[in-house]
């Protein structure tokens, strides 16, 4: 199966050292960086041998000479920064994976997007899913599977505690491991630190239970070293800022949130997911060690491939991916 | 969405009393046993009121009509009892889900009944799905959802411990509380005493994974009482039997099993669901307090039943209802 890497960041390069492993043959690659352009994909992807395949700057003429073929995609968060790279995509009748986090549910903060995304694909024969390890898989994918064995849902809970100092400099960066209070403050009002997804999953988790979301809170707050914690770039002393925490609230109706989504990202802290839902049975369920956020992302993306290309064309979410979860019969695939 | 009941025991009353608090509309039960036949369904069942349809003795006039209705079907584990009953109800064009153990994942032990079952499902426009939680949710649907976060599987372990006091006196009798191990093992070789089921959740697994099972074996023994235990007739004497625990092993290449399959069913146990993932990253999962097995196989079956009239008609699988999991390209949906 033809594929183009489209994005050459550490995630990007990992879902095409996977791909390659489940036998997608790469025949393009695009990344902006001038660093990276004209040299042998293989080479930049650490693959540890060339491929005979250079990178290019553009997406044009890699296109124009692979219609249809699989796009593992990875170039960023924001959906209106990548939305122009994936129109282009999408209309050369492309199967595109992403990790784009607001791509993983848009219909909520992006329904215009979304709309025309959703068009082009079908315009043009092509499949688009943004997905990932959080969101498109802890948060939203999982406690909606687990949801097939429950009677009654009345609340959905999630917590992920990521040990920041076990991920990549980048990521502590963006979740302000050894800020001052002020200075990670200034960090979150100027939008330089936050996780973004969380209001995806939530929007996808009540698509899922048929609930509609009347409205929503996030909060993000600085977790404060109480001890000496070792980060990417040195010591984080007591009083300064080990990492982030960030809460989601959804509710339906009522004063109680259904839905909520906490995030702890920080250095020191043990990591583990956990998952409650509320109703009948309550379940409780655990990943002991939590899921690790860049393997897993690049699972999830190459492993939702195959389910994909098995979907007709058009925007999807995981929500059609996963047909056995706790369903009213009123409530049809997004 | 017109619905009829076929079976009446304590999980068929489960399955129709959730049924009709998500919206079906039961027009007509089935039910082989004399003191049923004839009265009202909602009495019969434990609704605390009268629905106003009466129980038959037999499918044909129900059947004749109310053709393509959903059937909610629990009337036995083994496949050839109920391959009859499943015939008649695909014959009327029927949607049906069913907790026959040996219908959730047919194709390695009983492969002409499945291949007549989804015949038939086709030339009829019905549809076909075996579930529960076990087989159906614990062992096999979810580990295989859980996959979808793995970059390589190199085996899978799902571990069930049921509290067998908090079941029903039935399932206490079937897995040997408080017989002598003599007795035990008289029962287990006349095969009163064993769970239906863990071959056909490993089949799912090597199936949904793309590995062949060249052999399998399946081992009981008894749990015998270290100290007096309640049971629901009575203590259990230390020296007697609390429960069984009953092992599969099924081995694709090597000596090395890579699917084990581990329930343990015994008075006094501390109930817990394990899924062990071996590869790359290692996943270890736990459901606190485990799934309770009547309340969830009711929920499984009904929160199915969405998914499975998405699908085309034929003989489905919990396979075919959840796309994202490890999939080699080259395994396409059995």
């Amino acid at each position: 199966m033809k594929a183009i890497q489209y994005g050459l960041g550490p995630v990007g390069c990992a879902v095409f050292r996977l791909g390659i492993e489940r036998g997608l043959r790469y025949v393009g690659a695009v990344d902006r960086d001038p660093g990276k352009i004209g040299r042998d994909l293989g080479l930049v992807a650490g693959l540890g041998e060339p491929l005979g395949v250079a990178v290019a700057g553009e997406a044009g003429k890699v296109l124009a000479q692979n219609q249809g073929v699989v796009v593992t995609h990875a170039t960023g968060s924001s959906l209106r920064q990548v939305a122009g790279q994936l129109v282009d995509l999408l209309k050369a009748g492309c199967t595109v994976v992403s990790t784009c986090e607001e791509l993983s549910y848009p219909y909520l903060r992006y329904p215009e997007e979304a709309a025309l995304l959703d068009e082009t694909a079908k315009k043009y024969g092509g499949r688009l899913l943004g997905t990932g390890v959080n969101p498109g898989f802890i948060m939203d994918f999982l406690p909606l599977a687990l949801t097939a064995a429950a009677q009654k849902v009345t609340a959905l809970r999630v917590e992920r505690v990521v040990d920041a100092a076990r991920r990549r400099e980048p990521l502590q960066r963006k979740v302000g491991v050894g800020l001052s209070k002020e200075e990670y403050l200034r960090g979150v009002e100027e939008g330089r630190i936050r996780h973004v997804g969380l209001p995806e999953s939530a929007a996808m988790l009540a698509a899922g239970m048929g609930w509609k979301l009347e409205r929503f809170a996030e909060e993000i707050e600085p977790v404060v070293a109480d001890r000496p914690l070792r980060g990417a770039n040195g010591t984080v002393e007591p009083g300064f800022v080990a990492g982030t925490r960030q809460v989601f609230r959804g509710f339906v109706n009522g004063p109680e949130p259904k839905i909520i989504l906490e995030l702890k990202m920080a250095v020191g802290e043990e990591e583990v997911d956990r998952i409650f839902i509320a109703g009948h049975p309550p379940l409780t369920f655990q990943v002991c060690g939590g899921v690790p956020g860049d393997v897993a992302t690049a699972s999830v993306l190459i492993n939702s491939l195959a389910g994909l290309l098995e979907l007709p064309p058009g925007l999807h979410t995981m929500l059609d991916l996963n047909r056995a979860r706790f369903r009213p019969f009123s409530c049809r695939q997004s």
